[in-house]
């Protein structure tokens, strides 16, 4: 069902700054850029191994302006590559809360639901089903 | 320098409640669990593709309990497998600033170093070397 840690999100204020730190400190390239615009933000994809490091910064009013305001710049949530997304999220449902009840676009052409991450321990949590890789 | 992302460690208040869901949710299997009397935690091993999931539980006043009395239970580091550490610190302290200033003993015969979070935009960062998989 779970195939892999797809992605690490981490909320920051400034993309381009974060994604100059990763580069010239641990030598980790940028892959892709792309904005948002129904979520208000703009992400950046630098992989690591067979994981990508998600930066996201807020570009207006959302779920990750609000984080930003609340927390900080910092951790964000953990996704998981799914096979397939319904049945994933019909099998995590039968013991875990979902917050989307049906998969929605996610970028690049995949598809994503995030589960209530008062039942994962407080641990923000999205699934993805990729047609392609980032 | 880095190779992969070696864990994602997540603080959670009861280990084993947080292990039976990752087996029951998730399908994801314990791969071990270990007790650091010297940082009064236990942790447990869930591997995810080549990443891990390292459940960490305070058993007494520490670093993990700060957090969990500060923000409650979520994620709390990443970190960040590299090939060989003195090498890697001088190369990222160049850049960033480190918290430890040589590596130190980790779990499972590692050699293990965090950077200060003040230079990784409120991310908790360790590197470890191992010398043979978890």
């Amino acid at each position: 069902m779970i195939e892999k840690i797809d992605h690490i999100g981490i909320v920051v204020r400034d993309l381009d700054k974060a994604i100059r730190m990763y580069s010239q400190a641990f030598g980790l390239e940028l892959k892709m850029v792309e904005q948002l615009e129904e979520h208000q933000v703009r992400i950046a994809f630098i992989p690591v191994g067979e994981v990508l490091i998600e930066l996201v910064e807020p570009i207006g009013p959302g779920m990750i302006q609000d984080f930003l305001t609340q927390h900080g710049e910092g951790l964000h949530h953990i996704c998981y590559r799914v096979t397939e997304i319904n049945k994933a999220m019909a099998q995590i449902g039968k013991t875990l809360r979902l917050r989307d009840t049906k998969p929605r676009p996610g970028g690049a052409g995949s598809m994503v639901a995030f589960l209530d991450p008062q039942s994962t321990f407080n641990v923000e949590t999205e699934l993805v089903q990729r047609q392609r890789e980032v």
